[in-house]
């Protein structure tokens, strides 16, 4: 039996593979925004899933390669757009490509970015092709409803969970589950396997998902970042959400309140709004919804028609990726 | 053998197709706005190339309606994503998207409309999507690569005859090109067939720009529109580069003044351009070009190795289309 690749090996690969991606020099402005937004790093993690969902059922499963990178531009090619909608200057801690080029650039690139996570299909075996557009075509569809729910319950007053739940599944899940699928099929899974592989990746995008909405607030040593953003800006987070379902009508009044006080300073609104989540056991709530999720999503790959120990890497994948030790 | 169908059947059989594209009713904001680009209307004429280049080879051909679907969708989706770069807000005498929901909106469900094409896609046979995915990717590239050199050209204070011909074959040939080459390849065209009938879309598409840059400063009783708008705009069209090439310095200068005299009235602007128009020749031999290219069309398909009767809905078509009587 062959030994499979480690992780950082797989991280390598992709990295190689984007590295490749044939872009022209001109014009410059439709392909250097491209280049620019693919060399942002981050953990690459959709196009890790991909690989190691098709490493279940063979090693250099033919096609995963291309599948892998053209999920990864797509996912960056949401950020682009996402990053106009949201006027969000900064990514990964460089100007977004809105900020440094402006929205007319930011638009067409991320157009023609788009384009290119199809070009990188055409990497996929003739025989899966069919197979793989279709997953790809739905994904890619189910992210933008879940970014539009997302714009749309900013300006609602109420939303309730099971609201936010769907968004976050659209917006975040649809993806992973997406990746896992494509990766799935490429290795010829079977039905049942790729369903359960589904499964896997939703919970484990709605695990991730809460998790950055409560490190968001509550913080994390292991990132340098500031915490409280999503306070300050009023973001509708799985915390706020519960918050509000949970409070009584002075509590809600309260929250209001705190958020709309201009006479606050940012650290004493932070410290107000953590005081009402705390007091109505939001942090442990949500801590418990991220445990329930993360065991659902590992749970799904017990069932799997692969030998346990192909799973293995996976599941270190998955725990470290929440930072939790397996 | 089989009667091939009318021009008019064909249309209507693309109208039909599109009014069944699915798309869900929410999110609303989401898929309102591809339905109501979709049902602008407008000619056609990038499906109806398709279908005509198809069923050169074969009558009803599988995956032809799709595909040409799906090339009217990604046309509408470069239409609604130009309005906002161009900041448009009238497109086919209604407010374009951008104008009528905002940019965000335009520019999300430009993006699902963008999807929705290569969702159409998967009703092209098995067999022929490896290729006509190919195609497609490289002629929607192409796309963005000509919108960008015209945002380019926009901000030069010279372009040339040959740059400007080479952003319109990327801006308008390419999609024709693309649309007859997929329908080719559908209709088992042999690779000489489908080069012949690229080159015939191309020199198509140049004739068609041209003549629509034409139209724009000197009418057509045909069409309801005003004239000279690309003039009071500034745009640099075919007609203004080669009235800025052929002229002398005085000239050229005499251009620029009328151009940012801001004393003129509207009709006095155009009158005095196109009287400097008149004065180098520029309409005759912007004609001239014109009919050069169109006849280099025909000829094309002249060395076709369908059987000529074949060929002659796609020539009444192309003559059709450009005004002219075969």
């Amino acid at each position: 039996m062959k030994i499979m690749r480690t992780l950082e090996q797989l991280l390598t690969s992709i990295e190689n593979h984007l590295a490749q991606t044939e872009l022209p020099a001109e014009p410059e402005l439709l392909y250097a925004p491209i280049a620019y937004s693919l060399s942002g790093g981050g953990k690459r993690l959709r196009p890790m899933l991909l690989l190691l969902a098709a490493e279940l059922f063979g090693e250099e499963v033919p096609g995963a390669l291309p599948a892998a990178a053209a999920v990864e531009v797509f996912h960056n090619f949401t950020l682009l757009h996402d990053d106009i909608m949201d006027n969000a200057a900064v990514r990964r801690g460089k100007p977004s490509v809105h900020a440094k080029w402006g929205p007319n650039v930011a638009i067409l690139s991320g157009d023609a970015m788009l384009i290119c996570a199809y070009r990188l299909l055409q990497g996929v075996p003739a025989g899966r092709l069919p197979q793989v557009l279709a997953v790809f075509n739905r994904m890619a569809l189910e992210v933008c409803e879940g970014q539009q729910y997302d714009m749309d319950f900013e300006r609602r007053l109420k939303v309730s969970v099971v609201e936010y739940m769907h968004m976050i599944e659209l917006k975040t899940s649809v993806l992973l589950a997406g990746a896992v699928e494509i990766g799935a099929l490429l290795g010829g899974a079977s039905e049942e396997d790729c369903r359960r592989l589904r499964r896997f990746a939703v919970e484990l995008g709605l695990a991730f998902q809460l998790q950055d909405d409560l490190l968001d607030s509550y913080g994390d040593e292991r990132l340098g970042k500031a915490i409280g953003g999503d306070i300050l800006e009023g973001k509708k987070t799985y915390l706020m959400i519960t918050a509000m379902s949970r409070a009584d009508e002075a509590t809600r009044e309260e929250l209001r309140r705190t958020y709309a006080d201009a006479a606050l300073s940012d650290a004493e609104k932070i410290a107000r709004v953590k005081a009402i989540y705390d007091r109505l056991d939001v942090p442990r709530l949500t801590e418990q919804q991220i445990g329930l999720r993360f065991e659902r999503a590992l749970a799904m790959l017990d069932g799997l028609s692969v030998d346990a120990a192909r799973t293995q890497m996976l599941r270190e994948y998955a725990a470290g990726l929440m930072g939790r030790k397996k």
